[in-house]
């Protein structure tokens, strides 16, 4: 294979596919320059003028880039299944993605973590792992299970696994916790990624003394240009919730800082935003369009990811690198016109998925209901706290309702009843409270997607729809409902781990948003998500005022009230 | 020591050393910062504001920069051990050496590799060894060792060596030279060093593919661009012969350039150059001296070459980094006031040399002399070929002298003798020939330097003298000497392998300056000198003749012509 290069470099043997007439970004030099790239094995042999080939690609003067490399991303927030989510980042040039699978490994642990790596094995990408640091990510919840710092010591040199992933317990590395510790000692030969969204001066200090890499949350440039200074690589997220990126790329362009130290990431991202404007390539495009050099731009979502994370041979088209490139017929509007990975082109492309195993269709697991399961529990000091949604934001306020105006207040739709079920280990589990602002007329609306801990979040106006919602929940094994008078309204599947959808993106699409439509028609708000709204409900770090399996969780005091 | 150290920089627990006062360099933003550095277990724990320590070292206000790094050097070609090399290093700011046994392993193979790597462990520095990928050098000579492709394999992976050195044998790998292959696949893991000067086009695009990745054989800006264009990093050199610094830098100074991809080494750098101006502190000093932004110079010297050898930690004065620091009273003069290394002041300072076992200081070993050792062969076509030395010049000119002239020439002294005798396994195998321009008068000169075989060189006026500086060479075990009349008017002892000086500095370049007097007393001409010379007469790569041990050789027809 070594002699197959070379020989193909030196233009003695024809390459196995010859990309002629191109204009090549060289990332090394920030230049643009024209010419041929000669490919074998999947690996690039050479630039320059080369002759025939079994396969040539004219590309008639458009631009090829290297393969785009989505620094940190959670496939579960795409709500696909991982070769769903691939086949969609390679449509847009990605063609390595870096994941943290957070929200599988707090349902299913280890086994969630390997689902994931096997199914994205399906698909022509590179993918790596960065292990969960933090699941579960609170005490105040039961999750499915547990990542341990044995867990980690035994994954950490497995084949795609980079290190350990955003380590979002600052307080137990700054604490000097026992079990973190543990876990940054088994990675500190690999990569270990930051989550320390304000942290500065001697607490960022630490963070990175202890060996911490990159940051991906960052939402302004002089936190990102401090975090820099600490020798932190800057993750610049632009998801569908958090979009950091103008902020940052704005001050970038100002101060005409070095952008070596920094690349791209979604985090979170939708595969209804993914499928509309891509993951990477959206970030390419708006950093160009704030006046970043394109040229710096697509450097940072290729070679710099790559040196960020070593992966040796990843990041550049140039000779010995893997063929991971992307043609544009635009290079400012990063319009991809086709893209190849390993040599082979995979976008215009298509790739079957698998059908997904039942062993990993089976996650709902609840204790058996009773007529009492959503009773409110005893009024404490006379009545019961409740959760006020506001509208296009997530955090929450809290007010305080006497017991006796409560079933008022309901009837009159004011309130809805909010309950979260836990279900992995049917441990029966359940929190009971009064929701505000959500808007529901009549029936229940369920969810098997509740950050971090994915118990099933209910929401209702008479316990029968609340019954009715959760049974149909478990019918299908995980998935969004929404009921009226014991008849679902609509619902949508995600029987993978209560988490992503089996089907094809295009009905999923769809079918989400007609549900939508149907919940508005029943009543939520227009200005909130009727599913995203409630699955940040029972996540109990957010201020002001959350709801978990355990009950009402007053947020500003850290602890229990109700 | 994680808990200490995130201590420390929270300012909980007082670091083990506290830099007060200090500019220090960031080698991310390229921005100078005021403040103190708190170091703890010779890590970097935080930059800021910090209190008392049970150390305290106040720089008022001077400039702190990283340790630098010297990406290519053979530590023989310094003609002292490595742990006397390494306290010179440290002294002018070098705190990580990437070193290639080149010279030793072609007299000891792998035990001298392994001598060097132990000698070297006597000094607080990170001593890195790049293993010779060629060992012989080439076919033409009896060296003392070969590195066959198993040896690389074997040690590839070994602690304190990072890949494979300067892979000269670039037709070897545009030809895919079975052995060669090989080694490449060994080490296609860690780091594999090019040495490829001239290598442009496909041939450059073949030798990139092969997964070499620096060279530091570039003179000019235009090659090097052309390298960094293929995906090669460039190690800028500046030794005591090669100086390709000032064509390189004035190029990236006036391109504008971005110097990631670069970084600097002294490949071959005499004691008496070191001392005098130091190694990569010289080639930051001549880089800013041509204008290059003294912040992006110290990057090259370390930030660049820890990111092009992938050494973790190394490279920067920032939290979690190795605390290796440079502190300079000046910034663009790179005035070196105090060197530490892992949170240890080096220098000022001093370092006890131990002994080398004289398991080490015996390598010459050659066949007894007989009356005809130093007998010239019989004529071919009725005379002899002369080797011309050029003055100031490496190359060397061929001429052809009738049998009838030489005795009369080598009287008038226009001629003398030159032999190279096999030293390593008594072989006996000894070229005999004729050398002009050298200038000697009456007696002889001989050595164990040798360039790349290391055998005796031997140059003199008469066989008597030429027999007795052979026999003074056997009897110091290696060295330079000079005789007249079987009388020895100097001698430098060169024990280690017939490489290196056992005694110190100081002493061994004043009594080489006053050697080097003498032979120019005894008629060496002013214009070459004496013993480098000779080094290279016998190094059958370089124009245009040259004499082995096996014969003289025509560089041009790549054939011996006697």
């Amino acid at each position: 294979m070594l002699e197959k290069l070379i020989n193909t470099a030196l233009g003695k043997q024809p390459a196995d596919l010859l990309i002629k007439n191109a204009r090549i970004l060289n990332v090394f030099t920030c230049e643009i320059v024209h010419g041929d790239i000669a490919i074998a094995d999947g690996i690039i042999a050479g630039i320059g003028s080369y002759g025939a080939a079994p396969r040539v690609e004219d590309v008639a003067g458009q631009f090829v880039v290297p393969g785009f490399i989505n620094t940190h991303c959670h496939v579960e927030s795409s709500m696909v299944t991982p070769d769903v989510y691939c086949a969609e980042e390679l449509k847009w040039g990605v063609t390595t993605v870096i994941t943290d699978p957070h929200e599988v490994a707090n349902v299913a642990g280890v086994e969630g973590i390997r689902f994931m790596l096997d199914v994205s094995a399906n698909v022509p990408i590179d993918y790596f792992v960065q292990l969960p640091s933090c699941v579960p990510a609170t005490l105040f919840e039961h999750n499915g299970a547990e990542i341990k710092p044995d867990d980690i010591a035994k994954l950490i040199n497995e084949p795609g696994i980079l290190g350990l992933s955003e380590m979002m317990n600052y307080p137990g590395v700054l604490g000097c916790d026992a079990g973190v510790m543990e876990m940054i000692v088994s990675a500190r030969n690999r990569i270990i990624d930051g989550h320390a969204p304000a942290l500065s001066g001697k607490d960022l200090q630490a963070y990175a003394a202890a060996g911490i890499r990159t940051d991906h949350e960052s939402t302004s440039f002089e936190e990102a240009l401090e975090k820099i200074r600490a020798g932190l690589a800057v993750l610049v997220r632009e998801g569908s919730a958090a979009k950091d990126l103008r902020g940052i790329i704005a001050g970038v362009v100002a101060s005409g800082l070095n952008t070596d130290r920094m690349a791209f990431c979604t985090d979170d991202k939708h595969i209804a935003d993914i499928r509309r404007v891509g993951t990477i390539r959206h970030c390419i495009r708006e950093s160009i369009s704030l006046g970043l050099e394109p040229e710096l731009a697509y450097r940072m979502a290729s070679l710099n990811a790559a040196n960020i994370y070593g992966l040796k041979g990843l990041g550049a088209v140039a000779p010995g690198y893997q063929a991971d490139m992307v043609v544009l017929s635009d290079l400012e509007d990063v319009a991809v016109s086709q893209v190849y990975k390993r040599g082979i082109r995979v976008f215009p492309g298509e790739f079957k998925h698998r059908a997904v195993s039942p062993r990993f269709r089976n996650s709902i697991n609840i204790a058996p209901l009773k007529d009492d399961s959503f009773q409110l529990p005893k009024p404490k000091n006379g009545g019961y706290p409740v959760i006020h949604i506001l509208e296009n934001q997530i955090i929450t306020e809290k007010s305080f309702i006497g017991a006796d105006l409560v079933s008022v207040r309901l009837q009159s739709n004011e309130l809805c009843k909010i309950a979260v079920i836990e279900r992995h280990h049917a441990t029966g589990h359940t929190g009971v409270g009064l929701l505000s602002g959500y808007g529901l007329k009549n029936g229940a609306v369920a969810t098997t997607v509740g950050h971090d801990s994915h118990n099933i979040i209910v929401v209702g106006t008479n316990d029968a729809d609340m019954f009715y919602a959760v049974k149909e929940i478990q019918r299908m094994q995980g998935g969004y409902v929404l009921i009226r008078d014991k008849k679902t309204l609509g619902a949508i599947p995600l029987p993978v781990y209560g988490l992503m959808s089996a089907c094809e993106p295009d009905k999923f699409i769809t079918d989400l948003e007609e549900l939508t439509r149907k919940a508005r028609d029943a009543g939520v708000s227009r200005n909130i998500d009727p599913f995203i709204t409630l699955s940040f409900l029972a996540l109990p770090l957010l201020p002001k005022i959350r709801i978990t399996d355990m009950g009402v969780f007053d947020v500003e005091k850290f602890e229990f009230i109700h």
